[in-house]
């Protein structure tokens, strides 16, 4: 496997970490669309034709598309979503984000040979990391106190909110988490944190900090004046988002939208994120 | 619901403490089959009928039922499975463990009227903490070492995989833990555990400590020689285990089989877990 | 003690928090120097001089002098070091950071009635807790990976090194502390982190991120060149602290000098800390 | 130095671990004393005399001398304290435990050749990881209900008491921790424990666990009284301890002496501390 050639075609710095790290594993790497970045990065560049051409697979980065050409920031020249290009790349197997979003640039590639790394469960799992250690950020500069012992919320227990949770706890916090699933609470509760019921958190005692990672509005007006009057709320949930940012700045609520933390945190981390999902389908077809 | 009237029959000192927890929690109950017991048990006794006739609700001990009686060592006469005592049963809501063997014993029972805490999914969530806390203490009193710098390998990451492999880690061992799934090994990663999977187990480095969570049989002889030669293995999967003792006894290789530690290292919160168990079940009946 | 009067004269934020630290806990408390703060602060204000007389306590701020006045930069007049305020302070019991340099500024005034928090030990060891989470944020915004995983060095086991490297264990990285006394190194195994003499430090593998805590140029170019060459540098040691940032920048090293991070980053904190060691000064005197 | 030919003499298991610890590190080792041990010890073993002459450094056991000779408790000759015996050792470093009984019983032995690792510093930091475990495993046999949510108190913050608290917390118990000195206090909070003064102990709320480690009559009968009586008291001091059992056995509390663990749940890693603490004075005399 480490002999396959692998063509990484445009993205921001994430995909240049994503090209390393493919590098540091054996595999032999070429990357298109970098020239405008002003350091050695270290990694083979390739013409767009030739690079696809050449390899064996291709990466897409994350986001894929972005105004209707390939995301390349960093590129000289568009990557726009040519018939040619769809042809190209037909050839090949193909590893992106956004999937869907893809075929509606380009309507003749071929689905059965476009692959969803940014979709899979490992991703979301491994991304959770970036997310929390951003989140935590976020909060030691926006909250007057300290993490430890402030009583903070976090609402949702599903990826990000079992990460960060335990960070929450482990730097001293007194951490309440909800679910709505009992088997959830009680796990919630083996793992030394408070357990509320989504639906009954307008009932908890104010918290310090409110972290939300559910995409559903739990944060509605009524419960911002329950339980955050004095809070600083972060929402992490993917848009809409939870919030009623609305009703917070109203009651005077710090309220914070917090989105792509990986990318913005630690975007070496996000690039070898992709590059460990990618290598996890390819286990996955020859296994 | 605190004026619920609960009757528990039968049981060993979990179920003493399952009716002491609901006693704080300000329910009435009243237990039957504790007359040997030497100790002043603080709730009130009351006998087999006149419990079953005043309360609402029965609670049936973990195990329900042993050589065809309700398991009741403490009890001066046996509880027998007659067919009054299931008309007696029958006019009640009724909370047992092992369901289908209690409805074996009582071909009469209605079925509709009995529910089983013990194949609910939060009682094996709960039922983790105390069975990790039994497998560190077998494991502190087996291993020559310290917990503390040891090679320790936990074979699944279920229920018992997750709480188990928290608690050596924050002793300090060096933990790997094996499953099957891809998204389960990327959140074995985030936890900062070696991942390894269950199917390649045989390729890993020697350990200093096995432990055993899945019911199959993953400790062969094969597997024993190549991960476990001056390893202390402690299954903990439920019968028939996971480890093959004859090949064990024969490589010499110290192996225990550890079952229902929960009961015997913390029969206080075990009894605590059961009314847990119960009351969420209530919470879900009035909705 | 409760009914003790408590007047804190100037600072910034900080002693406004000390202040509703004192009166949560049941003191009577009156501020000077709080009239340009656009925030309803619930704390009563009272002119300099009545402040004081009629005060049992005066609490300095931290710091307590800038430009030869009372540190009080939300006041509208300058609290001046003159020998009528010097007057006042004699008939009280007064509490201030940096006592030499008050003494400086007010010769006349007694000695005897002066007493520094800033300079005990409880002080420092709460501040560590603020301290710590400041320079977690910094590595997090400035280090292009996670924290989990990274190779980390915390350079020194006094109170800062001691809280921040249970921090950074407790979120995934790879630890390494230095110290000099071999009992230090004893400790510092048995929390699960990697020891090395910071007399040899040199001869360590390169890290990712590198905290000093030790005012003393640990991190000479040589050193620096050793194991910093790809490391985000952070020095949180009291100036001159410890890092060669000439160095630094020559070797193209990200170096950040991290100073007061309890003030920065967690103000309200930094305010109680002030309150607890005062109240912790209190006790030992009528203890 | 790893051409430094060790002779270890005497001991139980502890020494026979703590030789292979010295052969694993690449020193050149023989023991004594070892003859009816019924296991392969996989080191060489020489008669006293000839041991002792060919070696570099002599190694003598924890404890040293039982009965008025050497502790060997699996040599099939007793190894007497002999003038002869003590001449021999006088051309030789001699490395023992309890210094002073050693040279009441060799009054010829050269004082000034005759270093004691038992009373060092880093022995006693490095037992305290053991020492931990076992208290935990006492604790996890003997309690009724689980370390997890149960309230623990550890009486004295010294070496034990760090590992110790630390090993509870994690554990998921409420953990209060009481120390005498106010910068303790201090750095048991910014731990994320109820810090509490020795000296108010009393006046505490009853606790489920207690664990002493000072050696001082703390819990007298006054003070098992009120905050003991429905607790598991564990007293971890050196003897005389400090725990009145008689009052606990008056007041039905149970109470454990639990003394020498290292050696009971861990002599593997009894021996290493050993081997570890001789290492470190090698190193001081040469370094």
């Amino acid at each position: 496997m480490e002999n396959t050639k692998i063509a990484v075609i445009g993205g921001d710095r994430r995909m240049l970490f994503c090209a390393k790290a493919f590098l540091s594993d054996g595999y032999d790497v070429s990357v298109t669309g970098f020239d405008n970045l002003c350091e050695n990065i270290a990694v083979k560049k390739l013409p767009l034709e030739k690079n696809i051409i050449l390899c064996d697979k291709v990466v897409l980065p994350l986001p894929c598309i972005k105004g209707e050409k390939i995301f390349a920031p960093y590129s000289e020249n568009d990557i726009k979503c040519t018939e040619y290009l769809s042809a190209l790349l037909n050839e090949k197997t193909v590893y992106t984000s956004m999937k869907e979003k893809l075929l509606e640039n380009f309507p003749a590639l071929k689905e059965e040979n476009v692959f969803d790394y940014s979709s899979r469960e490992d991703f979301a799992i491994q991304n959770a990391v970036p997310t929390a250690e951003g989140a935590l950020s976020i909060a030691i500069d926006n909250f007057e106190g300290t993490i430890f012992r402030s009583r903070c919320l976090v609402c949702g227990f599903g990826k990000i909110g079992k990460v960060l949770s335990k960070r929450l706890y482990d730097m001293g916090a007194d951490v309440t988490v909800s679910a709505r699933k009992q088997s959830d609470l009680s796990y919630i509760e083996t793992q030394e944190y408070n357990a509320v019921n989504t639906y009954e958190i307008k009932r908890e005692l104010p918290f310090d900090i409110i972290f939300n990672t559910v995409p559903a509005l739990v944060f509605d007006a009524k419960t911002l004046k329950m339980i955050a009057r004095n809070a600083l709320v972060i929402d992490l949930a993917s848009l809409p988002g939870g919030v009623d940012f609305e009703a917070a700045s109203l009651y005077d609520i710090k309220a914070i939208q917090a989105l792509s933390l990986p990318g913005k945190y630690a975007p070496k981390f996000a690039g070898e994120v992709i590059k460990n999902t990618i290598i996890n389908m390819f286990k996955e077809e020859t296994g």
